[in-house]
């Protein structure tokens, strides 16, 4: 933002979109502790706390986009102050994709909570969930800071979210081939480890659009790569052919 | 759009983007077929063309985005011009997330040529997949003719991609659990289905923004139920706790 600009009709506008944007923001960071906690605690009330919340995360995005909508058609904004606009509604965008992604991880956990635990695993994803719930707490900062540097920080560690995926899979893999019992249960758990992993990416996604704002250009090809699963044919020393 | 309007400096930039997002939903349907043929037939060469054309994909993503705002600065669209335009946006991320899928499933086509093969299942992802790459040209017409009727059409028709998903998730359970060498080559696989399952919830997302162009209100709750394993406990019979 440019501080030289005096207080415009559109600078207020834009104030409002943005507590939209940190009301939204914090109720996923909830949305994603709550999901992580009441997985690894079998506390099915806590998740359907999740699944309901996720209405509200819907329904704030639905208002972003319509307030942004109207912004631009009331203030005709250009340059920066359209990039702003614009990079709101992309944000808004990615922050209900996570939130989906955590009511997606409360569902499981009632179906969860009917199957034989899996030592260690939903503990390991709690781990992976703080991670991802504090860059999203970094990168929403780094959003209202204008921070370009904290931004792409966030960018980096992704990589250990990404890490801390790729362990996770290998480990299922062992838990499934020990024992056929664990196939179920390990095909739910991996599935919100893939899903937590996808949240860092839209973390990241958000990073990416707060380095644009900043800078007026993309950070290219300093992003982690995500999955290593699908390059690595040995997924597991314990596979053959 | 009001076919009464005059042709505008607006229509025709609104012209150059919508041309783009048909070049670039041309691209990713073909991307969807050729990762599901790279992965039925162990094409290789294919699935690398697949991976290295999601670039040029990502590049049209850009493109459009910077045609939007630039037809946004200059022309100061309101009301329903405005919509098309703000549709645009969210239709081209809705692709570039599409095209990502494709990507990766054609990674895995690598992956999986070195392990044995899972009968049947790959030519089941393959219908899969042109079931959704149906719905995605069906969409992509329902956005250009402004037909509501046909986008509601593609939102019930995503049920059928579910169900094929929740079939073949069963199926994998079921190879897993009769033999752990398929344990990991399933893994792979049901990464796939997820996917394109996924893939048919983005085409769904477009064809809800072409009903609140069309029609200026969202469909509600007629979307139906994307992935019933997160809630079906007993996901497989031969499954105990």
């Amino acid at each position: 933002m440019n501080d030289e600009h005096i207080s415009s009709a559109f600078d207020r506008d834009l104030e409002t979109v943005q507590a939209l944007i940190m009301k939204m923001g914090g109720l996923v960071e909830e949305a994603i502790m709550n999901a992580a906690i009441s997985l690894d605690t079998r506390d099915e009330e806590l998740a359907e706390k999740v699944r309901a919340g996720d209405r509200v995360i819907d329904d704030l995005e639905e208002q972003i986009d319509q307030e942004t909508a109207r912004t631009i058609a009331l203030r005709a904004p250009t340059a920066i102050d359209l990039r702003v606009i614009l990079t709101v509604m992309k944000i808004a965008s990615n922050l209900e994709r996570i939130g989906d992604y955590a009511k997606n991880m409360a569902k499981r956990t009632t179906v969860l909570a009917q199957m034989t635990p899996i030592t260690g695993a939903t503990s390991s994803l709690r781990r992976m969930a703080r991670e991802t719930e504090r860059m999203l707490r970094d990168v929403l900062d780094a959003y209202i800071q204008r921070d370009a540097a904290l931004a792409r920080e966030v960018i980096q560690r992704d990589h250990d979210v990404d890490q801390m995926y790729n362990a996770l899979f290998r480990e299922f893999l062992t838990f499934m081939m020990e024992d056929p019992r664990n196939i179920t249960p390990c095909m739910h758990l991996h599935f919100i480890a893939k899903n937590t992993e996808r949240m860092g990416d839209h973390v990241t996604n958000i990073a990416e659009q707060v380095v644009y704002l900043v800078t007026g250009t993309m950070p290219e090809d300093n992003r982690p790569k995500s999955d290593k699963t699908s390059l690595d044919p040995k997924v597991s020393p314990q596979v053959g052919a």
